[in-house]
């Protein structure tokens, strides 16, 4: 039952594609929660309605991380599904290096998902995050600081990452490897209190169910309903950009600068957000940075306003991004 | 300088007022909190600028309620401010009963302060909600389940409700009254487990404070983000019910029903909690609620739809709330 409705929302995703036979790029650790999406996957494979590549990336941390790789290999090949194993140092040069070592090792799993996606055309890059991963994101993000967007924590699908596991417990998961004997590694460092996520996980989540019986089921809905705000805010955002936006005649796209100051403040710093990231997607700007670049915009003086790595240019009454 | 700054804080908020010395109920518990901003209003009203009335209820609901508002009257004599003692039987028949203790014992609160407001003609009640309690909010929002609303929190200022303490920490009020040797009332229930609110304070917050010590300052910041974007929203909500809104010929007020189900869902949410609320004070309509009248407002069927205390009727292409 629990694996057969994985499957099925799993076919309901993947129809969101719009592509016949799409070929999906599986996040593939060799844990116990990317190993139960491997057998999802590698059913959906069979049916013949995806391409499957899976792609383990070694980090060198640790010990053990040689074997996990060698064991993600050996188990995909005994399943005839292709697995590409890439070591963490092929792309730290490109990466921006975070003072949490959380923040690098992702950075550097997408920056190797991106580059295996490439490689292949795929259509979609499949991670394995489920339920409780959902609800510690959530706190990761209180804890550190978050505007709305931010408490939405992760989407089923957003392109081009699939989560068909996000509405399920692990729990479930470990239940059905255990009761199937499919082996699977354990990577210590998921207990460590180094590290906040597991500091959430041991500690704060607890104290919540032990508060009320109620809470993941509570703080699922909220979030639900967070998402459902936030998008309806993201295409107010979308719509008012397009409005104030035109391409110059030296073929830039520009934007109306009256029309921005006349603009809500809300939208103002989501506009903006969208235009920063659309420049340059491996920085993601802090509150400060926006507010630093609407006092420019909002001021009298013209000229330009560095706010590394993005210049912001101001003339007449346009602005752009460079 | 702490002093100073509540007591300029509270002369900023009062400025809100556009009154020239308004009369200020005081919701007084006695316990540290209050007593603290008693003493603040205090020397307001000893500058001239507003008139002060304490107003205590005794729940009687704990052997120690008796003395308690026997301090409260001597504490207020002395200081020669008006003090005014109800108990809460006088306000159980006209208030909502609750499962939750906590919440009927806010229920008598507020309507007991309401009825000393009304009864002295006065602007505002200022309540001492500090800095912690705003924080313990957010979380009991978060395990009872909320929305975007909701996690905003208490504000300073919320008509009738002024929170002069709400940005303050909790431990400068206590170290305020311990170095004027100010004597204050302690409730025992602040430690029972059996509250909610107890647990967050004695389990969560302290294990989201060790999990990052710039938490609560984390959390202050991405409430005030929260407040922005439900505001904003909050302002297309009041100005979409206003172009939908007509005086029909029989003098009530009606809602265009095709132009209701043109909008966007997360608007239609709240319009109707906007017009529920209008209606009737007593009762938060659910989430459930709120659904089931937008699944009755979208269909095809007319005539009414009874959700106690609420009837939504539908005739042609308005509707109205009765």
């Amino acid at each position: 039952m629990f694996f057969q409705s994985v499957c099925a929302t799993t076919r309901s995703l993947l129809s969101q594609l719009a592509h016949q036979k799409p070929t999906i790029i599986l996040g593939f650790s060799g844990g116990p929660d990317s190993l139960f999406l491997l057998h999802v996957l590698d059913v959906l494979k069979n049916e013949g309605i995806i391409t499957l590549v899976a792609a383990h990336l070694d980090h060198q941390w640790r010990q053990e991380s040689a074997a996990e790789a060698l064991f993600c290999k050996k188990y995909c090949a005994q399943k005839n599904i292709e697995c590409i194993v890439h070591t963490a140092d092929q792309y730290a040069a490109n990466v921006p290096h975070s003072t949490s070592k959380e923040a690098t090792g992702r950075n550097l799993r997408r920056a190797f998902l991106t580059t295996i996606k490439n490689h292949y055309s795929a259509q979609a890059i499949a991670l394995a995050h489920h339920r409780q991963d959902q609800f510690e994101t959530f706190f990761v993000r209180i804890i550190r600081g978050a505007s709305l967007s931010g408490l939405t924590c992760m989407k089923q699908y957003n392109p081009p990452y699939l989560r068909p596991l996000l509405t399920y417990n692990k729990s479930d998961i470990l239940t059905y490897l255990e009761q199937h004997a499919i082996p699977f590694c354990l990577d210590p460092t998921n207990n460590h209190e180094t590290f906040l996520r597991n500091r959430i996980r041991h500690s704060i989540i607890p104290a919540c169910t032990n508060a009320d019986a109620r809470f993941e089921q509570k703080l699922e809905s909220t979030i639900q309903q967070l998402q459902q705000e936030d998008t309806f805010l993201q295409q107010l955002t979308i719509k008012k950009l397009t409005e104030l936006s035109h391409t110059n005649h030296a073929g830039r796209s520009v934007i109306n600068l009256s029309g921005f100051q006349n603009t809500d403040p809300v939208l103002q710093r989501r506009m903006l957000l969208d235009l920063l990231i659309t420049q340059q997607r491996h920085f993601l700007p802090s509150s400060a940075t926006i507010n630093e670049i609407i006092r420019f915009l909002m001021g009298i003086k013209g000229g330009q306003h560095c706010v590394t790595p993005w210049i912001i240019k101001k003339k007449s009454n346009i602005f752009w991004i460079e």
